[in-house]
């Protein structure tokens, strides 16, 4: 692995195509602020415009991934940190987020994450926890509500009962109650947690196209507030039609068919069809 | 505990902070009618207008919880029963149902609970059941059809795929089967039930804000039928900045920081932001 | 069993009230065409319009269920197997699919079934599936995207987060997890699979209403795009209120009591309220 940049709150490094992004800053658990958000999404960003990175992984550095926010009273600036207008002035380029980048990205929850910390994981496509990691989403316990979109995107990702006694209660439960309930896709010993989110980031970068990967994760996305499933079907009917008369439809079956790793020629950056949902909606 | 007033069908105590339903008609299963419904349903609002209460139990004497309702044809009327107009009249403050309220409400299902008995159970924030209550949406197998709100609701609480096996089959399933599918949140021993719901109703009362609590299942709740996410998240964004803004907010910090319980100040039933949802949504 | 009629690509056979087609391209995993989704739609609607058929078993020939489409490269035309539109003009009295039936269907999926298999299967309302059967959504992994309304269903079938692992990555994974996520109900070791859900579709024309089973799969379905609740809510109480002044909601309560299996009298194809659906909506 190769460091490509150095952040204050963030480590950012390389594994072939993976790019792998570890939150920094173990004494205080890895504990959120304006600054790492403003880093990480920097981060994202760059890795997202880059077509050598095709899967990218988060994790945090030590036996925490993110210990929350919110450990000081309401109002009170973060002491030794920025304010989220001086975070995101620093760093004009930063995306808006996991979700809404092209590239796949697999959160490493390799120990606690509650609050803000549990939030910015959630964002990722797929979740690997450790399996005796301390998780919960614990803002009603703290007097304040569950944010960062959970009111409405929990019930979504894990269905409403499921969501409802997790964020009501503020409960601390274990990675594999997760894994359990479909909130991460893996729960496994902690020390295996980012060698298999990495290794996955490899499957990812070796077997699945590029630009497929990045349809698939933004439309599926979207359609979350679909409610017209015609028009969903519409509209993919109409990417999967342009998926099949492109280069890495034909490359995909023959090489399924040989037996070889397939050689993918579109690339995230340049060829994502962007025109096809110029549609008005 | 303490008995607060008598009903017909239902018995009403308090544990310190927690109010107990009891469902108590054990002859006869504790079998759904409406003055059973109405009875409950003004219990809900006694205990909601009660800032002393500060989480809800209910639960079924006897063996069962409640064997639901419709043992008798169509259209007759239920004997020694009072209808749905007379019942309402009798408790003209009954409230609309426990998933309305802006208290958490943990549904101890100590027994079987098919048709109205499960629907009733499942109005409810949090449900821990009896791994071996059976349980079931017996309405195909009677000639009718799901019924308050299940099509509709059902596959949002946990995935079209399982929703529509048990509505559609009708079949008997037992309590250890809903806590793997995500209907309960917990399955226990039978005499375990009561118990564990008290006391996680104790574990709300002691540490979770009520005005937090109330905010986040009743808008989590309507967000089911928002489709617009960004909507939804600038609703969101409004409640976390008034809870961030007032007394619970500091206090929920400074006690985690003290390892001391919470002493929350704000009211449910005086402090509820009502003004931030009226923007015309 | 008995063979009803003969097609190409399936096999179709009734086993008293449970009609069974079966993919019968073993040597080719009964790998998917347009003729075979002709011949299953055809047959589908040929046993939807009996009111003899009480449900449908969909399984396939041999050791897979379905192993897709698609090994082709795109454009080039499926060599010994008709267009969409030549297998569509044999069968203009083909159906639209099984979630679209009145009649309940159940996929005995028996072994392999990925890219168009899985989809096939996943359009039943109930699954079964081999507890060893290799399941995959493999479209990013050939160069293409999920298909057939995945991209819209498949987080409302078992939640966002599971869906989207499965589609992103394209992994293969097996029957035994595809019921632990809810994506199936049950898995079985493979030779017990299809009795079983035979077993499943006698339970069911033995127990439960027909139209009481129409209604509810075409309404909870239909409901997925619903968003106002309260509308939900009043269709389902008038189709609950027709439900229960018919002859079969009476039937099915003295049967009960009574403990003796009901005497439906409503039919399918002629007692399908249609007309409470009419409300410009």
């Amino acid at each position: 692995m190769t460091a490509v940049q150095t952040y204050e709150s963030i480590l950012v490094d390389r594994d072939g195509p993976v790019g792998i992004i570890t939150l920094n800053r173990p004494d205080a658990l890895n504990s959120w602020d304006w600054l790492m958000s403003a880093e990480m999404n920097h981060a994202y960003g760059e890795f997202d415009r880059d077509d050598d990175v095709r899967a990218i992984v988060l994790t945090g550095a030590g036996r925490a991934f993110c210990a929350g926010a919110g450990l000081r009273p309401a109002g009170a600036t973060f002491d030794g940190s920025l304010t989220r207008d001086d975070a995101e002035a620093k760093f004009p380029g930063a995306h808006r987020g996991a979700d809404q980048l092209r590239t796949p990205v697999i959160a490493a929850v390799n120990g606690a994450a509650v609050g803000a910390g549990i939030t910015m994981a959630l964002r990722a496509d797929i979740i690997y926890v450790a399996e005796n990691a301390k998780l919960g989403f614990v803002f009603n316990r703290r007097g304040v509500i569950p944010d960062a979109d959970l009111l409405w995107s929990l019930p979504r990702l894990i269905g409403y009962s499921r969501a409802i006694d997790l964020l009501l209660t503020g409960r601390i439960f274990a990675g594999s109650e997760a894994a359990e309930i479909g909130l991460a896709s893996r729960a496994l010993p902690a020390e295996e947690v980012l060698p298999a989110a990495v290794a996955a980031g490899h499957d990812i970068a070796a077997n699945v196209a590029p630009v497929s990967a990045a349809i698939t994760k933004l439309v599926a996305r979207k359609f979350l507030q679909e409610t017209d499933q015609n028009a969903a079907l519409e509209l993919e009917r109409k990417l999967f039609r342009w998926a099949g008369q492109h280069a890495d439809a034909p490359e995909g079956v023959n090489a399924f068919k040989e037996k070889r790793a397939p050689r993918w020629t579109l690339s995230k950056t340049r060829d994502f069809p962007t025109e096809l949902f110029d549609d008005g909606r």
